[in-house]
């Protein structure tokens, strides 16, 4: 294997720096087509399906551990203020209470970078100030209430636009600008290129803040030994959680195990540790005891993270024919009270081909909860400007929409400079066109008669998806020929366990039945990536396939030794050897196995370096078919068609799954959920289920997905790109687009709620 | 790495079968010698002290699950019996009793490989007959009294010698010499030699059946999710375990998980998988909760093995110079009432030289709990017998016992006809000698003077150890330096977690503390040999080093990548690598680590095949020194020397433990432990630990561990031959010759306790 320098280029949360890497290039042996595999693209039903269906599934909050203590969180009423003073007397003497941590008696970690786990000074309601452990979680919540504390109260700001004012309170020293400027980006001339434009179009649209919500709760068990520390997490990323609490307690990662196995969503939301997480660790190293602690869904639309919000104001030029000549993509979003991301201009910048382009974001700090990465970060809210955006232009100049973006596709990236390993966006705004019925599309906006009117639109979407390095898994192969999978890796609810099961059945042509696979263990398995950006899948099942095929090497080899023949006359088939002279002569794994039997068999799979000088992104176009009430205003979402580029398809149901839940979570994010601040007292009135709408089984249309990609052979021997994000992305675009196309009206502000709709068709007189 | 044919020549209870092997050959880069460790060879602590002081240490019986059931089993109180019916709805109809099983209602498991699961032929007073699970333990022990069973009695036989004869009530079918015939083997012609000698000596020797009776009660829990199921035992062998039970429930090996973490002592009786450990399978499964079936002390002395008992006849001839022309040795012993094997012959067969030899043992049922290897499984016994018998000799050629064996020395091994790696006998009867002041030997056996006598006695000791493969270690390097181990070993209280530790850190030259090692869960290590044997350390360290050396060459090698350097200018010191030019370039390993983070950084080491063509076994001399007193004929040790060639010591205060563990064993066998049955009923007399009389914190002696060997550098990168089994193997053979130095009388037959110790004196005319 070569050694170099490679860039890493899949999507994380830190530098794009030069490593050195180790790794296969190219990766191994390339999987058949899907034509020809007999697992691999299958609707295989989820292995740990019964576990889920059963109960017996065991999540975080299901660890019960013997003598285990439970903790809560007292969180800070005001949105700015600084401690004065923390009395807990009270508290720690109710019954029943077995310690309260807080800034003035615990250790000053470090926390999102300019912040400390405990910090006196308070930025937003929710805002961590105090910790309890007691004998039940009832005590600990009942202690909460008898902490007093003197707060210096201190000015606040809840909007991004009036953070960004001179006059504003500093949410932090250094104002209230991220980073203290803005992050720009540009290519071409875009004056010039504005310049040569026959038509120019500026708008700006909005977006509001989303909250994740995932079903279940955030949860931690921490447990020491001596020093060592196991942590149970509701954790999208095990190798994060272990690596920020062993640096928060100053102990060596390996002292630090962190387990999930089971997981009800996070979607960006348990990405990284949690302040809860190192907490119950200082309460049960204190206390001497497991700690568990868990938020409540109040928390939870507070503390955990949220998706930023943007104002964002679009500028596109084209000539007379459709072609794009200059881009401007000018931005601001509230990350909250802490460092985040609010920019969402990536697919601006990439999607279409235009040689001159400018964007320029402010990421801005606010009295709020802070932000978090969220399905897609920055592409959902970008994507719905830009979309919106691609439309008005495309009515401007008199085209179809889909003719207008078919005519300014991007062959290359233009950031980077590369091709693309493949994109299939033109076949996919085919296949969508003729399942959602295009032709439809034809109608004047709006001009539906009577009461509810029906519409369709389209939305692009580009993702990164295309994985990468470090990502590695260990196989076991048993001497009764079933095997194990071992990998650090953790399936999030998204049927990595089934899938992984899938790839080394297919290579080792064996029941799925006779395979188990473990996840979601730092002491356990090998290095992979977070669970988050669409990594999984493409990082992890070209490891399993590389494990698989090098344990086939192996059987191989032993049988060629042990039957006396060369390597060369012999067949893998189905589990068995074969001598190619003849059927007389074949051998069984366990056969084979039982011959080998000085050898350990176990093989380690690595994820192969990504090939260099491409960009390897997914893509899809989405399509909406929408019903709006114009007497309620309330829109209907018919049908949704996902036509996507995600290489190959390893699961075909398990696909379909993150589709559907992607959609549905656009779907939410386009119409009706939004968090709510009170800007007079800084506080969220939209805590729990009832206040912040996320939509239910109700809302759920008709969905069509369409895959029109095979394996991308240029990038892994799996060929798979990331799905995660992608059906997310472009589902509010699409569905902005098909409420223009059914009411004549366009909305430009997130979530396209009723009573903007009603608003926009009083405007235009069309409400009935 | 070659693949070829190799012989297994380590001990396992299986047949010595050609195995293909594809392991590297010769070891990996060998160790420096001990005078250059740093961490090897110190007599470190344990790591895993502080949880085993503080409690914290879970062992199987603490794993509490939710709703958690307890099993407990019904036993034949009959040696010999047929169930002709069976009533178990009274005993279903009490509260708390969840189900019952037993012959009638379960599954026919093959067990013993002449019995099953539940037989309804019983042929012990401890035979397995129904297993119930209920609530609570107390509630399953009280359900027990209410099964009624009808039995219809069967004649019984309870000592070997009365179960040999034609007439003798038959155990088995086939009668009750197990196989048929005896163990024969021959070398030489024994007739000859025998007509050769001046001197010819026969004795009979007789050894009593002794308990294993770890602290640790015998324990399983089993908990299914679907159809996986995870069983924490208290076991020697998780993976032989693993095999056990998935083949009786007719499952893909991996879909059971074999979990131990600590364990208190096993002795060869936790080597198998018991029947409790898949009764409490099959109970969980049916009533679909998790099961705990725990072994009370009677059961422990009942039916989970024992070590067979013996009478052995050797006659042994020698010139008058002392060398031996013939030697022979028959016995026989009762395997209890299922397969297992009462040879002992094999420290005969080898230790000492002799052309012409017959051996031919005998392996009898009886109506008495299974035999199981037990602690040097035939060696302790036979080494008693065959060291008596020397002293015997030596004393009838009027020459030095000592100077007797150093005469008849063996070279090589006789059996197998190889060289051995190393043999340093002779040098641990100088080093033994000088330290138990062997001169005090010459005077008069018996000739103290008063009601105390002293006396010093040498005994000889031969056994495996050498190990070997299979067995292999995941190194998990972490980013900020730190490693984790992982094996499917298991410490069964030997000090595996420590010693495995030490060989990392010496080889990584990092500190103990930044390495944590994860051992005893078939789900998650590569595969280990069972620990038992003394197999553990040989065949799992150099696994660790040969791990450890390939992470060390990728860390040097990544190192000189990085700094754009040859890899032969760069020096690996104490987790830094230096460039040699100069201390200007240098990187830790984080900052390696940092720059190679594209790698997954696992290593994967493996037990190297042993060389051909040689023996490998350890060797060693142990002298005791005791004090007789003639009036109560108790004996007391008063200082047990023993010296030994194990190879390399990893750790010198490990190894002296496994050193004091066994030479008190080895006491509690000479002295007072015995099975008791009552012939007339064939019940065990002897079934807790008051009448089961086993060394107490009272009879230690001072004990002086001396290790003549360095590293065996044939064998592997480590070179360390197993220490478990040798401080047992010579102790009550090396008592022996000591009382007869004090007293003057020889005692024939174990436990040499103070009944006997009067009888033979008065005999004799000694009694004071």
């Amino acid at each position: 294997m070569a050694r170099k320098i490679v860039k890493s280029k899949y999507f994380v949360e830190e530098d794009f720096t030069e490593v050195l890497a180790e790794v296969p290039q190219g990766g191994s042996e390339p999987l058949p087509p899907a034509d020809k595999t007999r697992v691999i693209g299958q609707p295989v039903s989820r292995v740990d399906g019964y576990d889920k269906v059963s109960g017996t599934a065991r999540y975080t909050f299901d660890i019960a551990l013997p003598n285990m203590a439970h903790a809560r969180t007292l969180r800070s009423p005001h949105s700015h203020a600084r401690i004065t003073a923390i009395h807990t007397r009270e508290a720690e003497q109710m019954p029943g209470v077995l310690a309260v941590i807080h800034h003035g008696n615990s250790p000053e970690i470090p926390w999102y970078g300019n912040s400390f786990l405990f910090d006196p000074h308070v930025r937003y309601v929710g805002d961590e100030v105090a910790c309890v452990a007691a004998e039940t979680a009832d005590a600990a919540e009942a202690a909460l209430r008898r902490i007093k504390v003197d707060y210096e109260i201190l000015p606040f700001v809840t909007d991004a636009a009036a953070a960004m004012k001179e006059d504003a309170p500093a949410v932090h020293e250094g104002g209230n600008v991220q980073g203290g400027k803005p992050s720009v980006y540009a290519r071409g001339d875009y004056d010039a290129g504005r310049a040569e434009a026959d038509v120019v179009v500026e708008e700006t649209f909005s977006t509001q803040v989303e909250v994740h919500n995932p079903t279940e709760v955030h949860c931690s068990v921490a447990n020491w030994d001596g020093d060592r520390l196991t942590v149970w997490d509701s954790t999208q990323a095990i190798f994060g959680v272990r690596d920020t609490v062993s640096r928060s307690l100053n102990l060596p990662a390996s002292n630090v195990r962190v387990i999930k196995k089971y997981m009800g969503g996070g979607f960006g939301s348990k990405l990284a540790a949690g302040k809860y997480t190192v907490m119950a660790a200082l309460l049960a190293r204190q206390i001497g005891r497991p700690v568990k602690i868990t938020l409540d869904r109040t928390e939870m639309n507070l503390a955990v993270g949220n998706r930023p919000d943007s104002v964002q104001t679009l500028t596109v030029g084209t000539r007379r024919d459709g072609t794009l000549t200059a881009m401007r993509h000018y931005s601001y979003g509230a990350v909250g009270a802490y460092p985040s991301g609010a920019g969402c201009s990536w697919p601006f910048r990439t999607i279409y081909q235009c040689p001159n382009l400018q964007t320029e974001e402010y990421s801005v700090f606010i009295n709020a909860g802070p932000g978090r990465p969220f399905r897609a970060p920055g592409h959902v809210q970008g994507t719905f400007a830009l979309e919106s955006m691609m439309d008005m232009v495309a009515e401007k100049l008199g085209m179809d929409p889909l003719d207008f973006r078919r005519k300014n596709h991007a062959t290359t990236d233009q950031v980077m400079n590369l091709p693309y390993t493949s994109k299939k966006l033109l076949e996919a705004y085919d296949a969508g066109a003729r399942a959602i019925g295009w032709e439809r599309r034809r109608k004047v906006p709006g001009s539906d008669k009577g009461r509810f009117k029906r519409g369709i639109g389209v939305a692009s979407q580009i993702w990164w998806g295309g994985g990468g390095p470090p990502a590695g898994v260990f196989l076991k192969l048993n001497r009764d020929g079933s095997v194990r999978l071992i990998a650090g890796t953790q399936d999030i609810g998204t049927g990595t366990y089934t899938t992984m099961t899938q790839v080394a059945a297919e290579i080792l042509e064996i029941p799925m039945e006779r395979i188990q696979v473990n996840l979601g263990d730092t002491a356990v398995g090998p290095y992979c990536p977070l669970s988050g950006g669409s990594l999984t899948t493409p990082s992890v099942m070209p490891a399993v396939a590389h494990a698989a095929q090098q344990m086939k090497a192996k059987l191989l080899s032993g049988a060629a030794a042990i039957m006396e023949v060369p390597e060369t006359e012999l067949e893998y088939r189905q589990g068995e050897v074969l001598h190619a002279t003849g059927a007389q002569k074949k051998m069984t794994i366990p056969e084979i196995v039982g011959k080998m039997r000085e050898q350990v068999l176990v093989t380690f799979g690595e994820r192969n370096a990504n090939p260099e000088g491409f960009a390897i992104n997914s893509f899809g176009a989405q399509f909406a078919d929408v019903e709006v009430d114009t007497l309620t205003g309330k829109v209907r979402v018919v049908k949704v068609v996902a036509a996507h580029d995600i290489g190959r398809a390893i699961n075909r149901m398990t696909l379909e799954n993150q589709f559907h839940g992607g959609i549905m979570q656009g779907l939410g994010f386009a119409l009706q959920e939004e968090r709510v601040i009170d800007p007079q007292t800084g506080k969220v009135l939209t805590v729990n289920l009832h206040d912040y709408k996320m939509p239910t089984i109700m809302d759920i249309p008709e969905i069509e997905v369409i895959i029109v990609s095979e394996a991308d052979t240029k990038i892994s021997n799996v060929g798979a790109k990331g799905a995660g994000e992608p059906a997310m992305i472009p589902t509010p675009g699409a569905i902005a687009n098909a409420i223009y196309n059914a009411i004549g009206v366009r909305i430009l502000s997130m979530p396209m709620s009723p009573d903007k709709i009603l608003t926009a068709l009083s405007k235009k007189g069309q409400s009935s």
